[in-house]
């Protein structure tokens, strides 16, 4: 009796689980050397020694890959910048450490290794699920804050929670999406505070 | 006995300037059909008429006509935010025109011609001076507003101005730069207003 008779309904997930790991995690590197837009799956089953027709039983699709990789680069952010925040006590210092957070991960992710920013800017640009989910994530953080700051009295209870957090992600999206990052280093060192005191200037009570 | 013996000092100057603005409107023309990348020297001079020694007369690179043409361009764009500015009374809303009419006026003159884009591109990823004087005067722009604003007892007085003017330029520039507003479509309708209004809610006195 093997293992697969004993847990009939796991058996084949965490195996399949374990494969596609496996294959993102040699994506990953092979992307980051040798660029994601120019390798094709073939080139890709070629140099992590599986055959591509087994990489497509688990993947229909490089960009499918691609979502993987950067849907783990994008939750390596957010647990970098949950972090952060989880490191202040009270909400304005909360959203200064957020949005410092993520300017830093954001920088230290996207361009440690351009060839993944190619990855991260394709999500950004064409919209990957990867790319949406994480930027509601984001706006949920910043929502949690931002009531949480309401009901401490530490913000303005006013304006409506919705307009106030969108224009707040609107301040920070040009340092959290890879597209407006690459042509914000001139700024990243100062603007994350100094957005982030205009930001506070603007929710105090 | 000829003009340029009755006016000698003039004579030179207004001559080479009306051959100056004729190559930059013919060369602009020339770049909005078929592009600013891509285009020659030669290939503008074979076009427009002029032998390719005679434009270098006047400019010394395919750069000197682009910064030319993107200096217009800005100007047409500072001219039109200037007069939104000044329709308006009171600071509050000199500041809400000035961001709606630096989007509008961008968007229109940037994408009108995705050709004429290139060039604005070029200008503002290589820092050619004609950008780096437009963003200087569009921050002067902004403090002049800040300042009255200030005397009226619009706006608070604590934050340095500098440091207020500052970040709100940041907060426009994703609408401003060329290279940002192109990831920024999606937003262009709602983020002036959203934007002006949070940045309104930080001058409160």
């Amino acid at each position: 009796m093997n293992e697969a008779t004993t847990y009939p309904v796991s058996a084949r997930g965490p195996a399949d689980h374990d494969v596609r790991d496996q294959i993102v995690a040699a994506a990953t590197e092979h992307f980051s050397r040798y660029g994601y837009g120019k390798t094709t799956v073939s080139d890709l089953a070629k140099a992590i020694g599986f055959s591509k027709a087994y990489i497509y039983k688990f993947f229909e699709s490089k960009q499918a890959i691609g979502e993987m990789i950067c849907a783990n680069c994008l939750r390596e952010i957010e647990t970098e910048v949950r972090a952060a925040i989880d490191e202040a006590e009270r909400p304005p210092e909360k959203l200064r450490r957020m949005f410092k957070a993520a300017v830093e991960a954001s920088m230290r992710l996207f361009f440690r290794d351009r060839k993944l920013y190619e990855i991260a800017a394709s999500a950004a640009g064409e919209r990957w699920q990867a790319a949406l989910a994480y930027e509601e994530r984001i706006q949920n953080l910043l929502q949690e804050i931002l009531q949480e700051g309401r009901q401490s009295g530490d913000f303005e209870r006013k304006t409506p929670l919705d307009e106030t957090s969108m224009a707040i992600y609107l301040v920070m999206r040009p340092y959290l999406n890879p597209l407006l990052l690459q042509h914000s280093f001139d700024y990243t060192d100062e603007a994350p505070a100094q957005l982030s005191s205009l930001v506070l200037r603007s929710l105090s009570p």
